[in-house]
Order: structure tokens, then C-alpha cells, then sequence
């Protein structure tokens, strides 16, 4: 007898026939004796109508007015969702984010969880009814429609687990867990039985596409146990938990790639301090994050050229900035390098462990593959080299630190089933 | 200035480019001094389509969750409709039923006003913001989503005119006003500049198809101005107003037809007291409204024949209980005729004026229209004839009547555009 939250993505109730299979996997789950309370996002394709509708109205349509329309999204789908269970013989209603008491502040298409009561949910579950739970929204405390943002639907799962002290929270996607690497890259790649949060944040900011880091950092503040599951199978999937012993002993977990990153280069800027603050204040300034960097002092010891990377959406303000500020600097130019992708490690063994940097560096470089930059964290190594390696580097690196064998044997997860 | 509610149904708001016209209208009611307030329905369509995909989940979709379904169609609309409002400088912003304090009672899917604040939209009005309200849509107590049923959105007009104490309220159709008789049938039909709430209400319940019965009712009931108004032009619109002395020169303002009717007729009843209150007993309590009944006595002074008029779409099951009643009252036999027509004609003159009914019976006889049964009211009078006999008796009355002059000079509207 365990308290699920399950959580489908728009894929997963993308129509009739999905919803109805989605009924029939909760009510299996409640059959086996356990409550289940589902988190659903807006039927797949929905949204993007909805804003392609928006666009055709206005160049930029009102944050507050993009917020009612596309909270309505999850409206429909819950409630279908709920007459489909219902259909099975087991009581559900749809609640919204205001129905389940979650209070946002107003910064409306990206709003932040302020509170969220569940109260309703509780009672439902007392109740024997399956809540089934529009994601993706909330509401201010003036009574306005708030949406949560990209990986909105996520992040209700995570604190909806934690309101009401769910045992776990299941998120259902296209894939069956966590893999060490990309299965398409590396076919040896092997579903990890668990993560920690701190490395599915790194793998999830890298550009795995599992879970969004948002409720990857929910769950972990408020220790909620995610687990990620595949909405085909009945396949265990990955847990994603606190750190254990267990972990330590693994030094690297996975390996992520991200190709959507562009390198700009200044090259040239004369070497005096307040330089890089000068740089970086005036690009963040623009709300672009800025991932690595690099200095050089050239020899001469009068030069510096800086490297940064942004994403590639981010690419051309970036460039018109840096062009302005290199000038302003009095540096020689500004190059931009589309084609490189950032390779990483991620273990949280390696905070005991010595060795993986010179491992991953000599990996590379005996398979002829250049390092243009590094950045390093506790628990990750990244590296960006020219494109063309990427999948290479990946293979590499995967076979380096031996990922397609299994480590050690790890506890069995303690939510039955 | 004038603080004037507009309402835009389905097929008003059915397209970009509609609601964009939508807009485009608001504003230039605004620029000309006026404070406009929005009502809106789901774009057409749309709640058809959510209806469909209920029925593929569920045999019978819980009501509750056809409210959360449905009212998800209005807050696209309203969200929508805001945006464009806003993108031609007008500052604008959609309410949900419980954003305007619109409290219900929980008969889901066809639920009752309680009570409307309007807070919000007061506010708005006072802040030089349009509200955009969700039609169709209210809150409970306890604070779960109904919907208002057919004429959901007329409905949310009226209130909330009555609530914001408006000028007007405009409700925009497809046709520009309310006509002494359906257009169609008598090109020389002419639309009336002003007609009582009474007047409308016996033409909305007679079928014509402009106004709903409960907004008529609820305007009339809280003195709201309703004014019916095409969505293609400029042109004036008729008035739905108290009665006043002017109505009462005018015998007859409108001639309604309805070819939705069955008549049902049980023969050879024993004539003994109680047969008819047990029969309409058992009708109603199956749900289905009896229209017009009539009782003919046989000549022999044992038996009678009873008929009464039902909604087509409820004769199947009116039919079934007729058969299960007559056999325990040992009736002869029950008939059904579908091919037949309501003609009525309608006035608040009817009151001070004799003669009406004399002239009714008089027309259609002389043009060889046999009458089946006839029902009277204090402003309405009407007549089962032939289905075949429609047309020629709707033209024929509409000529009696000389309803294509026009009667008298009414006095103008008083809300200025």
C-alpha cells in the first residue's frame, strides 16, 4: 500500500486511445491496493496551437492573457483523463492548480511555487477518488492564472509528492529510465537503477532530457523520490534519490553531450582588471546565461582572448554586445563558433575519487579529438570539442570508465508495486 | 458615455479573424467615449468537438467533469479576444466565471446563479481596462466549475450587466434585431425597433431563435436593457425593454412558428376524474415538457381523447409512457403525429385589444387551414395546423396582422453610441 503520484506528459495523453491507456495504468496501480494521484500535461500539440493562435493576434500577447490560455490546456486534458478513469469503475475528479492550493507569485508564462496546500487532494485520496491534477499551473494570491514554465508539469508532480508525503513520484516519459549515455549514440548504454538529485541535475542542465532541473531541485529541497518510468512498459525505471554509499563507490554515472551551445571569442582585449566583469555584466544584463570560460593571456603578457559559451538561441544578442563591448575595450575582434558541443562526466563518486579529469583527457586526446575547453564542478568535467567528435566522444568516454557493465549491486527500491 | 456589456457568441469569436473584428469593434465603441465590458462564448465549434471527445472516454461523462471540460473552451476565447483588444492599444484583460464572483449552485452542467460580485470587472472598468469575461460559467460555494447551460453566455451578459448596473447589453448575432416573423418566409418581415421582455420571452419559447429564454428572464427580472444586434453592421438593433404605453397600441408585434413538436394522442379514455393527472404526472416526471394539451369529450359522454404536444426529440420516450399508461387506464389507442406546426402570434396588446383570436381563426380558415388545437395566453395565442401549412399560415397572419407597416413612431433609444 504505497501513495503514487504518477505524472504523464503530453505524449502520454495525446489522444483518446493514450488517455484511455493511461486510465487503465491507474487503475491497475490502484487494484494492487495503492492510491494513486495523477499529475497530467496539456494534450501533445495543444499548446504549440494555442500559441501559434496567440501569434496570430498579437506580435507579443500579454503574459497575464498567455497564461489563461494555455493553463487551459491541462484543463481539458484532466478532465478527460478523470472521465476515462471514472469509465473504469474508480472515482476520479480534475482539480486545477488553484484546487489543489498552489499559490504562485505573478511573474506569469514562469511563475515560482510559493505554497501549495493539496488539501483537496488528501481528502480525494481519503475518499478512494484518483485526483487527477492539471500540471503546468497555479494561481497568484490576488486570484490570477499562473503557468510554471517549460518542465511546468514536472515540477506540480514534485511538490503535489511533497504535500502529501507521497511515497513516490513516478514521471512517466518516452524512455524507460536514465540511461549512462545516449542509447542512440551508444547502443551498450545501461539504464541506471538509481541517480542521485545532484546528478540528474547536472545530466538534466546538460542537456539529458529526462527531467527538467526545476523539479529535479524540488524534489530534492524537500526530498521527494522521483522516480522516472518508461509510459510503454512496465519496466522498473530509474530512481532518482538522496546521495547513498552505494553512489560513492560509481565515479562516473553518465555522460551527457549538448550541441546547442556557440563559442564567441574576444580576442585581443588589452589585460587590465575589470575586464571580464565588464563583459559578463553587460551579457547578463540581457538575461543570456552564460556556461563556460575560458581566459588566455597571450605571451607578451598585454593581450587576453576570453571564450564563453551561450546557447545557440542566445547566439546573435551575444554577439551584438560582445561587438559593442569589445570596442568599448578596445580589443581587436569578436569570432563566433557554432560548431562545437560540450562533453561531461557526471559522478558524484568523483568527489573521492582522483584521476577522472587525466582519464577523460587522455581519452580523448588519444583518439585524436582536441579539447577547446574545460570547465569542472564537484561532481562533473566538461569539455568542448569540435563537433564533428561529438558522438565519437561520447563512445570514448562511455568505454573509458566502463559504463556498459553493471558496478555493484544496488538496494532494491522500497515503493512496492 | 454609456457603460454598455457586449456579447459575442460562438460564431463571432470562431476564426483569428473574427475575433480580430471583435476587437476592432470594442475599440471604436470605446474610442467613442463609451466603457465597454466583454462577454464571450467558446469559439464555434469547439465545445462540439470537447463534446465528441467525452463521449469517446465515457458512456456518461460525470457532470462535473464536463464542466471543467466545457469552460475550458471560454477562457481560450476570452484569453484570446484580450489579446487582440490589447494589440490595438486598448488595454484588456479575460475573467473566468469565478474571477468575475459568478457563485452557482452545484447542478453541474446546467447550474443556477446564485449570486455575482463583479468586483473585478467593476475595477477594471473604472481602471480603463476591457474585461474579457468567460461566458457560460460560474463557481460553487465550495468552489468546483459549473456551467450555465444552453444560453449560457446571453445569461453571464445579463448578469453582469445587472451586477455593473450597465447602460446596455448588447447581445451580437447573426441577424441585426428581432423580426416580426421569421425573414425567411416573409421577405416583407420587419424588425422591430423595441419589444417587452414579455413579447420576447413567449418568441423565445415559441422558437425563434435570437435570445434565450433565462437571459430574457433574468433581464427582465433585474430591468437589464438588452439589445439584439448584428455582428455585421452598424445598423441599430431592437430593444428588449419594459413595457410601455407604445407596446400597448401595438395587438400584435410577432408572429413565431415551431415545427419541433409531436403530438401525442391517447383515445377512447375512460372519462373518469384523475385520467389526466395521471397521465401528465407520469410525463413529468420523466423530464419532458408538455407543451399545449387539449381534451375532447366523445359524443357519448364515456370516453375522451386527449392530446398534447412534446419536443420531438421527446417523443420516443413520451410515447413509452402514453402506451404503459393508457394500457392501465384501458384506453383505446395512442397516436403520434410528427407533421404537424405551432403558429402563434404574440403581443402585450392582446391585453386592451379583442378580437385577436376571432381574426387568427378567421385567416387561416379562409385560407383552407384546418386547426388542430389552440392554447391562449395573456399576450400569445397559438394554433397546432398542418406542418405542410407553415409557411402559408405564418404569410397569411403576417398579412392579417398588417405587421409589415409600421405601426407607430417609437420613441429612440436612450443609450447613446
Amino acid at each position: 500500500m504505497a501513495l503514487i503520484v504518477q505524472k504523464y506528459g503530453g505524449t502520454s495523453v495525446g489522444s483518446v486511445e493514450r488517455i484511455k491507456e493511461v486510465a487503465r495504468r491507474v487503475v491497475d496501480t490502484c487494484k494492487k491496493g495503492n492510491s494513486v494521484v495523477l499529475v497530467v500535461s496539456a494534450m501533445g500539440g495543444e499548446t504549440d496551437k494555442m500559441i501559434d493562435l496567440a501569434n496570430s493576434l498579437s506580435q507579443s500577447p500579454p503574459d497575464r492573457e498567455m497564461d489563461m490560455l494555455l493553463s487551459s490546456g491541462e484543463r481539458i486534458s484532466a478532465a478527460l483523463t478523470a472521465m476515462a478513469i471514472s469509465e473504469l469503475g474508480v472515482p476520479s475528479m480534475s482539480l486545477t492548480g488553484r484546487q489543489v492550493g498552489i499559490i504562485t507569485d505573478a511573474v506569469h508564462t514562469k511563475a515560482k511555487i510559493a505554497k501549495i496546500s493539496a488539501d483537496r487532494v488528501k481528502q480525494a485520496v481519503k475518499e478512494g477518488i484518483v485526483p487527477v491534477i492539471c500540471g503546468f499551473q497555479g494561481i497568484t494570491e490576488s486570484s490570477d492564472v499562473t503557468t510554471l514554465g517549460r518542465g511546468g508539469s514536472d515540477l506540480t508532480a514534485a511538490a503535489v509528492a511533497s504535500a502529501i508525503k507521497a511515497d513516490a513520484c513516478e514521471i512517466y516519459t518516452d524512455v524507460d529510465g536514465v540511461y549512462t549515455t545516449d542509447p542512440n549514440i551508444v547502443p551498450e548504454a545501461r539504464k541506471l537503477e538509481k541517480i542521485s538529485y545532484e546528478e540528474m541535475l547536472e545530466l538534466a542542465s546538460l542537456g539529458a532530457k529526462v527531467l527538467k532541473t526545476r523539479s529535479v531541485e524540488f524534489a530534492a529541497k524537500y526530498d521527494v523520490p522521483l522516480v522516472v518510468r518508461s509510459r510503454f512498459s512496465n519496466a522498473e525505471g530509474t530512481l532518482v534519490t538522496k546521495e547513498d554509499k552505494d553512489m560513492e563507490q560509481v565515479v562516473v554515472s553518465g555522460i551527457a553531450y549538448d550541441k546547442n551551445q556557440t563559442k564567441i571569442t574576444i580576442m585581443g582585449v588589452p589585460d587590465k582588471p575589470g575586464i571580464a566583469a565588464t563583459l559578463f555584466k553587460g551579457i547578463s544584463e540581457s538575461n543570456i546565461v552564460v556556461d563556460m570560460i575560458v581566459q588566455n593571456i597571450s605571451h607578451d603578457g598585454k593581450f587576453a582572448d576570453i571564450s564563453f559559451t551561450v546557447p545557440k538561441t542566445d547566439e546573435k544578442k551575444a554577439k551584438e554586445i560582445s561587438d559593442k563591448i569589445a570596442k568599448e575595450l578596445d580589443a581587436k575582434n569578436v569570432s563566433t563558433d557554432k560548431s562545437i558541443a560540450k562533453i561531461s562526466v557526471v559522478g558524484v563518486g568523483m568527489r573521492t575519487h582522483s584521476g577522472v579529469a587525466a582519464k577523460m583527457f587522455e581519452s580523448l586526446s588519444n583518439n585524436g579529438i582536441n579539447i577547446m575547453m574545460i570547465s569542472t564542478s564537484e561532481i562533473k568535467l566538461s569539455c568542448v570539442v569540435s563537433k564533428k567528435y561529438t558522438e565519437l566522444a561520447v563512445r570514448v568516454l562511455h568505454e573509458a570508465f566502463d559504463l556498459a557493465k553493471k558496478k555493484k549491486a544496488v538496494k532494491k527500491r522500497k515503493v512496492k508495486r
